[in-house]
């Protein structure tokens, strides 16, 4: 059993992340904190978890972190930056679901995020968290950047074709739908249900922080310059995200070889389904669940491939893949704890 | 490992069955039949089950039910009560979703499902399955009938006051409240994303299959005659049902001990919460889970007792009951394979 | 045409009130007031008006309110009070769509708004603005409490037993549920989109404003004591309001007797619909439209009355009943404006 | 008063015809026909109808349609084409919401639709209803061919472009969103609550009959060969659409001259709203109403040009352009009729 801090348990990806690690069979829930919450049970602002989480949030000052085997960072951006180097010199691990270490060019960080960065020298060793990608790094990691629900879409889908260089990587486009859950559990107007409900709206067309993180990663995988342009959009359910991924090819392949491409690139990841050419992934189909769907089309035959791919934002776009990736840094089967079947209807 | 087959796997409680039955350590799926589905696989209609579900489905004449130990019939009403005999001659335990057995009262039966019971011998030996008031019945029955959603938040909240003889029996007043997925997997109009979203009606209130099953298994626990008005409601959310339950308290009684008689009513049910007194239960907090959560209320401290009820209608409502039945009678833990917790956000 | 002023503008009431004197044929748009958006365009906030609102938002000290005929009040508890005197003592009329003048009780009002009274002596002047129980004191009226939704569905649902005396005052229950729009535009979190959708709950259950309130209305017209239990609900809409009423007949009547008693007393009311005997009205089908529809029941054909009311909380139930207010006091036909279609779906 | 019938009246785009034109004062409601509900109140159907709507429905062989002006055909594909040949002949007029005349290459139609046309010699006459692009035409117009509300979204957004020679138009990518309503009234398990709530997903990726019509009426303003790709999805909302067009320019442009090329192209379409540049339309903007809007962007000031396009798929997608076409063919104002201000929230 290891021991488990979490830091920041007020929001969606740390509710999330509790819901997950109380039924994981490896983990000790060790310490939850909140600033804003000291001494408040977890259950009562989270009634689910009534009976199976008999912890009380702690004031960060209060709780000795440094017990744990790990700690995640489910907190704004900049929080994990200030507290991640005393953590793993104290021989912790840490893994942060915010962007304090996504982007290895620090001005771009700084630039995008409008913070500072405090910890500098760990930017490098930091291991992208996406284990579909990077299994290996991170099973050897200390620390963690933990990609989220937009970014995860697009790596998974347009990787495999700029690695086999079937498609003009410097004409990417990705329009992409998120439900509401994945602006956070803030009190703002935009995202009360009399706001949100029963409306659709693109946010952020002008330029997004999603798109230079996610550049970055896609031009790891091809000489080309990769130019992307990327829409999100806002969806009136919680839980899904829905990309929508738009790609012209420059090489002669059949549908049977795009196929076969994808399910050979994902044969030995657990948590993606390669549906069947022509199928029209729904995100319900893993709501609740770690599972990422995607499917390929070829709208009339053409030289364009559309890619749909769909998960539940809050797990395999977040706190899901936290816990994918401490399973692989702790020598858990990458499964363990994460056999939820989604819930449909 | 039992053996489990069940009879119409395409509706919503059978995809439940399906969800919870494949995460089940104790059981091995055995068979699924649909009349119109022979052949297709299960996980081709419910892309949720992709990976954890291989059977397909199979028409009813092809399946070998009797090597089962426990069939589930997730069926229309008629369909059990025409099988049951059969299974139940071969050795195999019978579990049924819809309403065949539920009634003790076959003219009552008769006249509000408008059906003639072809198993008129079976009905005195059915055991109604609702755990937490007849647990040791169940243990040792071949026959179950599995209450649904309405019955069991109006029961589970009602009887321990009737039982205690604290509230007039004649003047019970439930106003419940259904997710539209309680109407069922079946293209009508009525239940259509554009009729039931953004709306919110009653209906049946004129009269309600439910009261006169809820009524009779009321009277049970008091020896003054049950009046019950029963009032459903349409609320545009998938799952979750909430019960707003109104009775007359007849005689003196502290708060206190109101709350007392529900806890330790509930003591050894692992699935009933009782709140603090004065909570607001919210259906999502059971939502996937097959936890009942309920809390007491008195309005301005006068003599009307306020029970408000919350579930999963699909689970502890359905699905989840019925497997909550079948830990009982093959001698699993009562919680085995139902340890999901609620989906929040 | 008449000049009308808006006193806070930024909230659902607001907004609806734009919207509705927008197409008033007998109304110029003179001033709308907000603090915080002083200077900016009404229709940079609500885009729905863009062409068809021109004014911008002014802060309170820089409009001239007392220009206008009549100025509406859409603002929190406790606004009115402060600035009606001196619009009234300048010939303006004053309609609240806050709770300032609804109660006549003044010690209620403070111990129910927790705020202290500040115009006290224009409490016994203030009419109540439900024009179908008090149409003639409206033409006459200066100062307008307008009523809100809940009050306004029990009111019109109980008013017709109660003054036939053909109910037990003392035990009537309602069980009412409201879109989440009649929680207003304030930024919290209870009201987000990942919290109220695909959910139902019931709140303030041990007690709310509404309740001494409608008891006091109620009071007028019956000589027997009023007791009331109400129960409001929250329901994953935007907006609607459905009351469920309950009360016991105390004399013989046929279903006719009480269809006919409703229809009577609404027959010169032209918001109010008394739909055939046995419907289930829906909210969808006032959605928009400032048409209250309700309809009769008696479960069983017993002794207990069920009366069902729907309403779009916003207009009928809000700002849809103020305009009607406004028309009856400045000479217009009482429909003038209101003839909105409901949207269905 | 001219006379109005409409033919199919039981679907969405049937009732809102009715909402639109029972509010209409230069329109008599005539006939209404439905073969399976004749004799049945309107407004037993469709309660938001009650007290305005005081027709039946009845049966088409009982409706004399030759006493209309107008007849709208709500009606499914290939209804319009039987009818129309006797209409015209007798002098009146035709508008047809479904797609019988859209498509002017008879062979493309009969691919698409899978029937046969049995009134070819009226396919040239029709007149393709979009005012914005063909006012005049509509003025002079016997029988309408009215587009559905993918095409509108799609032409308005990117014919501004074409004919400015601006863009690649080889190149284009519609990527549309719709509400559910769209699908109809129609008993299908695919768009019941519990399937499309809180959830998304595209369909018909692979091909759609709204490419063919789209492709030909684009390539009406341009010399150069048009392709499109073009991507559905279904949003769980009743009303509204939402298209994210991506276009490339050719052309050195600034922004601000783009934004002027679309405010002049409509600056005399009251039903186009251009609203500023990089704004983020949202569908609720235009919900009831007959108002279309779009903004501008251009992501990171590159070549990549994207317009969003909104306005509610019943309205300006269907029922509303169909009342605004009867508007030029009778000579009245564009909009009367039509000035509904969207409903928000």
């Amino acid at each position: 059993m290891i021991k488990v801090g979490i830091v920041g348990g007020t929001g969606y990806t740390g509710v999330e992340l509790l819901r997950l690690l109380a039924a994981h069979p490896g983990v000790e829930l060790t310490a939850i904190t909140s600033r804003k919450e000291d001494g408040l049970p977890v259950a009562d602002m989270f009634p689910s978890l009534r009976g199976r989480v008999d912890l009380a949030f702690s004031a960060p000052d209060k709780a000795d972190l440094t017990q744990c085997d790990v700690v995640f960072f489910a907190t704004p951006h900049g929080v994990a930056m200030a507290q991640a180097p005393a953590l793993l010199a104290a021989g912790v691990k840490v893994i942060d679901l915010a962007a304090d270490f996504r982007l290895k060019d620090r001005a771009s960080f700084e630039k995008w995020y409008k913070i500072e960065h405090t910890a500098p020298e760990l930017i490098e060793e930091a291991v992208y968290g996406l284990p579909e990608l990077n299994r290996e790094d991170i099973k050897g990691a200390r620390l963690i950047a933990n990609p989220g629900c937009y970014p995860t879409t697009m790596q998974l889908g347009f990787v495999p074709l700029l690695k086999a260089g079937l498609i003009d990587a410097g004409n990417l486009i990705a329009d992409a739908k998120s439900g509401v859950s994945g602006a956070g559990r803030k009190a703002e107007i935009g995202t009360l249900f009399s706001e949100a409900s029963d409306n659709f709206k693109a946010y952020g067309v002008a330029g997004h922080r999603h798109t230079p993180e996610t550049s970055a990663q896609l031009q790891r995988f091809t000489g080309d310059k990769v130019g992307l342009i990327f829409t999100p959009h806002l969806v009136p359910m919680i839980r899904g995200m829905h990309a929508t991924l738009y790609a012209r090819l420059t090489k002669e392949v059949t549908d049977e070889q795009l196929q076969a491409l994808f399910e050979e690139t994902y044969a030995d990841s657990p948590f993606v389904d390669v549906m069947p050419f022509g199928s029209h992934p729904e995100t319900r189909s893993t709501r609740g669940s770690n599972m990422l769907r995607l499917a390929l089309h070829r709208p009339e035959g053409g030289n364009t491939v559309v890619i749909l791919v769909v998960q539940d934002n809050l797990v395999k776009g977040a706190s899901g893949q936290a816990v994918q990736c401490m399973n692989l840094m702790f020598g858990f089967d990458e499964t363990t704890g994460l056999q939820q079947i989604a819930l449909l209807p």
